[in-house]
């Protein structure tokens, strides 16, 4: 097989999983939604599947979810987004993220990534021939400075990749960050690959800011979002990547070999659901956070030391309370074999100098779901 | 952007779309079916997307469809198959392509391919920076020789890459041919990708032979199918992958960082209709073989000279009777302005010595559909 992925192991969100599984643990790892997801969007799949296309869309995107994509971007961020020259529809943000990265990426061409990082990043971009040069963020701010970014950036850099909010982090990177890295990026002639995902799931009455917002970023970035995220369907596999058309054909290219296209009626459902009215969207942040304090407050009083978490659906906790011994992943394993609950080590989100104490839950499910770990992880410590 | 890809133009099916919908011509372009599918797969994805799982399946696929694929393999070509390390659900059958090349090739690797062939093969091939060797087939028969395999296999000879039935050809691979390509993948040490997504759609009671089924072969293939061409539902971006581990697993690795999963809603429909009758395949088989032989003598009562079509949903006709002036793609730009019929020019499937008096045409649409073009077409000659 390639060498540059034949050296990645299986994606830890999967062996996780599977553990979890074999376990009967409570699987707080993957990150996904336990709901099934607004009754009303998934009635408009089920029609359109019934009565509607179910053949190839364009390539691009159906006409009605680039037109919906343009316009909440519109409503939520004043971004004006030519819907025909600036917005692509994906089989997910993995599919936007990799047809991102093969698409713009030439072999010798430095990628700047903050670690902690989604696991897909790297691989991918090594399988580009890109060359990666990291900043470490570190808990419990996860910030960086001028002098992190100066080590990493040079007149080489091609693009910055950038989760925010930040899986496994929840962190949500603040103006003053994002203009430094703006100020970086328009300084080396770069651009950014935004992955936010998470725009819609942040707390604590915080606003996401896209980076592409900032002055001068208009046209220097890609703004890749989910609804999978977004309306807690994360198997549907639908994802949109918007920004200038000189950045987005070249990943439309990289879309047209990948998948080509997306399915037509989980498109429509998609384009219906993003014209929902803003009752929708806070109420999915105050839903999330609401189960955000529920499982942190259990997590404190079992013994845990939680991070704060400003948006995604994570907590981290730092385990070095229980006498720690140093293996994150270890220490997980444990806890879904022996207590039954299942957790992510963050140090797998890291290629180097990974922190080695924090572990990940996923707080996307039911409140009877949480309790119960929490229960099992009391009983246990 | 990346500078393989972005020496590719968009996909001639795209292209040619577009300049239908711009005329109002009768697209007989791109391969897609007309009609919805079969009423049952609807209503089983209708009711998996209300009742079902809307979360991320497993990355390999849902148990239940990795179970009806390989089904489907000893139903039909008696291959024994486990489902647990030989079959993995993708994205549509280009997600699998893709990451079987991205996962199996390293730079340097020599890769045979058959011309013509599907756009997508050359541009992921060099990018995974694999070395293409191309043979070229000749109509009307489109065979190859042994002359022609000793040219281009090689001891660096990594895979070869193989439509069958053979789009846009229509040709069927003979026994003979396939036991000469064989022979010579297991003389190099090579391995064979199959592309098999017309499997079902094949004519006058020929059988399709999976290549994985010749002697010394099941371990040296993957083979690809779809549910698109399957279920006459191309939109849905349902394809599958069947190999031993030692070629699957790389191909994983590469389908984790593409697309990761697919939506389990429609893998549900799809691994129903897997299960359905013989008189389904047969009958989708009888039914495009009906629609092939009205395109076909319809163009041969306009003067086209019309090639043998085998299998696919495709027909290709030598437009030298119309005093022809070599080149194909203007022919068929013109066609679809001042006809407003759409075809694909064959030579698009070529990268050198593209005959250049042969055009493509889908017959997988409503007979009227079929007439109307037939009409318009002998209204123009
Ligand atoms: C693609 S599976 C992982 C889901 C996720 O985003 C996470 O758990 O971090
Ligand atoms: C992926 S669009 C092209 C469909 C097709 O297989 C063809 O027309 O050849």
């Amino acid at each position: 097989g390639n060498a540059i992925l034949s050296s990645y192991g299986t994606t830890i969100f999967e062996v996780m999983s599977r553990l979890s599984d074999e376990h009967k643990a409570i699987n707080l790892g993957q990150g996904f939604p336990d709901e099934r997801g607004p009754a009303d969007v998934l009635d408009v799949a089920a029609k359109a599947i019934l009565e509607g296309w179910n053949q190839y869309p364009p390539m691009m995107g159906t006409p009605e979810l680039r037109q919906a994509v343009a316009a909440h971007g519109k409503r939520f961020y004043g971004l004006d987004i030519d819907w025909k020259t600036e917005v692509m529809v994906t089989s997910g943000a993995t599919e936007a993220l990799t047809a991102s990265l093969l698409g713009l990426i030439n072999p010798g061409d430095e990628v700047v990534l903050f670690q902690p990082m989604y696991d897909s990043y790297l691989p991918i971009v090594r399988l580009a021939g890109g060359v990666p040069r990291f900043v470490s963020l570190k808990a419990p701010d996860w910030s960086f400075t001028r002098a992190d970014l100066e080590a990493v950036f040079s007149p080489k850099t091609k693009l910055v990749l950038i989760n925010d909010p930040l899986n496994p982090a929840a962190k949500v990177f603040t103006r003053a960050e994002l203009e430094l890295l703006a100020e970086f990026v328009q300084r080396f002639d770069a651009f950014a690959v935004c992955d936010e995902v998470y725009e819609h799931i942040i707390f604590d009455g915080l606003a996401h800011i896209p980076l592409m917002t900032l002055p001068g970023m208009r046209d220097r970035c890609l703004k890749i979002g989910s609804a999978g995220k977004t309306f807690s369907l994360t198997g549907w596999k639908v994802g949109y990547v918007t920004g200038a058309p000189h950045l987005l054909q070249p990943v439309v290219k990289a879309h047209q070999y990948i998948t080509f296209t997306t399915p037509p009626n989980l498109q429509a459902a998609v384009a219906y659901g993003l014209g929902k009215d803003d009752a929708y969207f806070t109420g999915l942040a105050t839903g999330l956070q609401a189960k955000r304090d529920r499982l942190a407050d259990g997590l404190r009083a079992v013994g845990f030391e939680v991070l704060p978490s400003a948006g995604t659906y994570f907590v981290v906790a730092d385990v070095s309370p229980f006498g720690f011994d140093g293996n994150d992943e270890d220490f997980c394993r444990r806890l879904t074999a022996e207590a039954g609950v299942t957790a992510i080590p963050v140090g797998a989100f890291f290629v180097e100098d990974a922190p080695r104490s924090f572990i990940r839950f996923c707080f996307s499910k039911k409140d009877e779901i949480l309790d119960g770990a929490v229960e099992r992880l009391s009983a246990y410590f």
